[in-house]
């Protein structure tokens, strides 16, 4: 039996999410982190992503005037952490040292590697969208790069990795 | 030890993503499926969603002339259906019959629910938007349901509906 659900629960009809945190500046080049539950790949060549971010998080003019952002993404180990920047906000609280984590620079933009995720995806907006109350930022791929650790043949290894996935801002790994 | 990902592979840098597979119609009704793997809310008031379609894909033109489409989300246990949607061609394909699916009436769109999915999220076009080789379409969301035993305390049961993630292709349920 298919039971219907309000226009504030249709997510729970749709599938998990990703999990990701995206590091970026402001214009003195003071880094901050926001987790999101909006990210996905969606052009192979021109290699482009998107993030959705709403206007009332302190990152949104962050990326809005910088034009960069890095995708990094964690690991099941570091939950704690992500969630730790999922809750609190750049404005008053310095989340590196807040959650402890590591910046490390980046190949080609200002905004610094989160050195505890696997992955980090590097991105210039190249297109702004504003999709209800949030704002989809279009980021072309300018670098990427992994733990060595968790590349296997070319492929993310994903029993080295330990992605999440998230519902309902509960955290999960995979399983077959 | 951080390892560069070609312009190709940056995705390994990246986390899951869901799947979900898209059911749509042509101008004389007769509905197609398409299984995606970019999907994202995007929007919670008004609720919207995100998907992203290759320009080449059959279900492309169904979706822009239409204007309406519908996210089915797929248990694991239909795995091997899913796949089918992903890799035949609506053009000279009825996937409904290919996959075994059971198409049953939406509540505000022409195209059907996909009986086998635990739950649906009916859909209009209200934006397209041109990123590399694929397009965004948003979709604001009209109606959605769900499979009354994947429904605990107003949210997804993920034991009951074991949602799919997917890396390169291959698929995953969720664990602790």
């Amino acid at each position: 039996m298919k039971t219907s659900l309000s226009r504030d629960g249709y997510s729970q009809a749709g599938p998990i999410a990703p999990t990701v945190m995206v590091s970026c500046v402001d214009s003195a080049g003071k880094a901050n982190i926001i987790t999101l539950g909006m990210y996905m790949p969606i052009s192979h060549d021109p290699p482009q992503v998107v993030i959705g971010v709403s206007p009332k998080r302190y990152s949104y003019d962050l990326i809005m005037k910088q034009g960069e952002f890095v995708v990094n993404s964690p690991g099941i180990g570091i939950a704690e952490k992500m969630h730790i920047c999922g809750i609190k906000s750049g404005k008053d609280t310095d989340k590196w040292t807040e959650a402890g984590l590591t910046p490390v620079p980046a190949q080609k933009v200002r905004p610094p590697l989160i050195e505890e995720c696997y992955g980090h995806i590097e991105c210039e907006v190249v297109n702004m969208v504003t999709c209800g109350d949030h704002t989809l930022f279009v980021g072309e791929v300018v670098a990427a790069s992994i733990n060595a650790e968790c590349l296997k043949d070319g492929k993310l290894n994903l029993e080295k990795a330990k992605p999440i996935a998230q519902k309902n801002w509960d955290y999960y790994t995979l399983t077959k």
